[in-house]
């Protein structure tokens, strides 16, 4: 490891919510020894976007620096589904169902993961053999007011909502993995803190040093709004085509970019800092923009891909003169207000729902810089940027 | 079965705390099937002593009624021990202690319980096979909010007191007995109440019939305050030797007596009502006494023995003419204060301590009719009739 520890403290860092405790990162750097990084997984079948892979960096990064990664897959419990019943949408899984999933998950996550340096686990290894007398013991570790304390268990407590006893057991199972695994850091989302955190208790107990607990922020959909999720339609998913992720990519604020940089960019601290003062200084965004789209799509495709998503981009789009500003505006509109006619009428792009129909006619009405040729469409939600003749633009936001 | 369902439900329920649900219970009788009786016993080094025989008397009606009792002895959690390792009394129990356990059990229960129609079971039998997958789907059978209404939890947690989330699955490892036993009926301590619904909630989630649950009261000790226990001295083993027994239980109140016959004598209730009315037309009361000591004492070791601990008795104690009345006064007094002169002068038999020492040189100073001939002697608590000359008498109640 050539690189600092004040340097290797700082990229894994950069852009993190939490470190918890600082200085035992560290002292744990120091030591020089491959440390071993967890990170939990739920063991469905994975379609990951951009959201996920802001942790998966920082695994990345920390392969960079010699340490290895060890990608839990958290079968046992998927194994289980929802024993309630109440969650259709949680059956268990079979044995096949988990390797499968894993298969996938390779595939994915291999495109920024090191293979030398990952190791793909199941927690089923050790659990299933703890047996229903090990399940009690892990039971006995934690009380009941400890659990309550959790932001959610407690939400639901006192709101008068069901809380079956189980779940109470599986932020012990996820503590115990870290066990199971003497753990030296765990990374995971600000929602996991609680139970990273019973990964150190459970150490501690266990007489083994407590892993550090480093927490990533939940990621901004392409709306700026909420988290990115595949449900809200804000998503970029990494098996995304390289067009569809440039033009995605493209259509963000200029304020979200810089979040992009800082959770999804392998830049040097440095070259970001260059670039939002170059940008300060009255450089175009578009510009940034257009870098890091590239270098996602290389990330996820080829840097080949990435050149010729960018040529397809400038043919289909900015020689239509999509101009650096134009008005954006936010359109709360039911499903059956979602017409495209409508939604131009909306956005003040149109006077009236006929002009709409007659420009949609004469070809002059495109999305994100495609012409639509049915004026009846029902626009989906999510940011674009509509187009009417030469000179009427808006970023709409339709939610 | 020649007695009538009328006849068994009162048989059964005499003396009993609760029954829920009463009509099942004589639906049930009515089937004229054998029925599954369930109890469930701690899988420690049984010493039992005429409370634990209140229940183990109405199990043995049930089996004279033809029923099946069925004497569940819990070793899956008494193997577990304390997982807490707080409570260093409750040690993992081996498979060898369970059975060697199991042993004593059936030599203590076999004086009242019929061997033909009774099964000795281990809930490890089926809790070992559940695994820890079947462990958290048992947890998820209740809701955490439920097993908060259990009296002593919403107590503890309300006071601030740790509950380990173990304790919330016990209650469900005991209703997942009843049914892998498919019980009919479980009886239990009113201490058990919680528990033994438990059963019938999970029956019906199974889709049997609920088990129909019948508490019974807890039986005061010797001294009619606090629940009969051997930690408090209060309690008569059913090993004791037939002349101690005889002693004790001629010491109790007379309102106490009658509790006692209620829950521990088998004589039909006719036979008690007349026995009633005869003391409150006069009869004497140690009379009554006398027959409920025999009773028990036949029970526990014979015909004979109980004969001889009556003359025993006598010989030993009415000879010297305790007078039926006598003043009862409760003393307490701390180890220290215990000393048999100072018992003595607190309870104003004697003027002084120093007028108790020349009556014990001049041996005449008895403890429940044995004369004593150490002034120095500590008092054991509990009760016990206290003699100083022919004429001073008292029962005094040492705690």
């Amino acid at each position: 490891m050539t690189t600092s520890v004040q340097e290797a403290f700082e990229l894994i860092t950069r852009g993190v919510e939490e470190v918890l405790v600082e200085q035992e990162l560290i002292d744990k750097l120091k030591e020089g020894r491959q440390l071993v990084i967890k990170a939990g997984f739920d063991p469905t079948a994975p379609d990951l976007h951009l959201g996920h892979t802001v942790l998966i960096n920082k695994l990345r990064i920390f392969q960079d620096l010699g340490h290895k990664v060890v990608f839990l897959i958290g079968d046992f419990t998927g194994m289980i589904g929802d024993p309630t019943g109440k969650n259709v949408t949680r059956k268990p899984l079979s044995r096949e169902d988990v390797l499968a999933n894993a298969e996938t998950y390779k595939e994915q996550v291999f495109k920024i993961l090191d293979p030398a340096k990952t190791e793909v686990r199941f927690n089923s290894e050790w659990m299933n053999n703890l047996g229903a007398a090990g399940m009690i013991k892990l039971a006995s570790r934690q009380t009941v007011a400890r659990m309550l304390e959790r932001d959610d268990f407690k939400k639901r407590y006192q709101g008068g909502q069901p809380i079956a006893i189980h779940e109470f057991i599986y932020p012990l199972v996820q503590g115990w993995d870290s066990v199971e695994l003497r753990a030296d850091v765990e990374m995971g989302g600000t929602d996991q803190r609680f139970n990273l955190l019973m990964g150190r208790e459970l150490q501690k107990e266990e007489g083994q040093r407590p892993q550090t607990v480093i927490t990533v922020p939940l990621l901004e959909g392409l709306d700026g709004v909420q988290k990115m999720s595949k449900s809200l339609g804000n998503y970029v998913g990494i098996t995304d085509a390289p067009n569809d992720m440039f033009g995605k990519l493209m259509s963000v604020s200029d304020e979200l970019m810089w979040k992009y940089f800082d959770l999804l960019s392998f830049r040097p601290t440095e070259e970001l800092t260059a670039l939002k003062a170059e940008v300060a200084a009255g450089a175009n965004p578009r510009d940034a923009k257009v870098q890091l789209a590239k270098e996602l799509i290389a990330r996820f495709h080829s840097a080949a891909d990435a050149d010729a998503a960018e040529l397809d981009f400038i043919q289909r789009f900015q020689k239509n003169a999509i101009p650096d500003d134009m008005p954006e505006l936010t359109l709360q509109l039911g499903e059956e207000q979602r017409g495209l006619a409508n939604v131009l009428k909306e956005a003040g792009l149109v006077a009236s729902t006929s002009e709409a129909m007659r420009m949609v006619k004469q070809k002059a009405v495109r999305i994100d810089g495609e012409r639509v040729d049915d004026a009846r469409m029902v626009c989906a939600t999510g940011t674009a940027v509509y187009q009417v003749g030469k000179r009427k633009f808006a970023r709409i936001i339709l939610s």
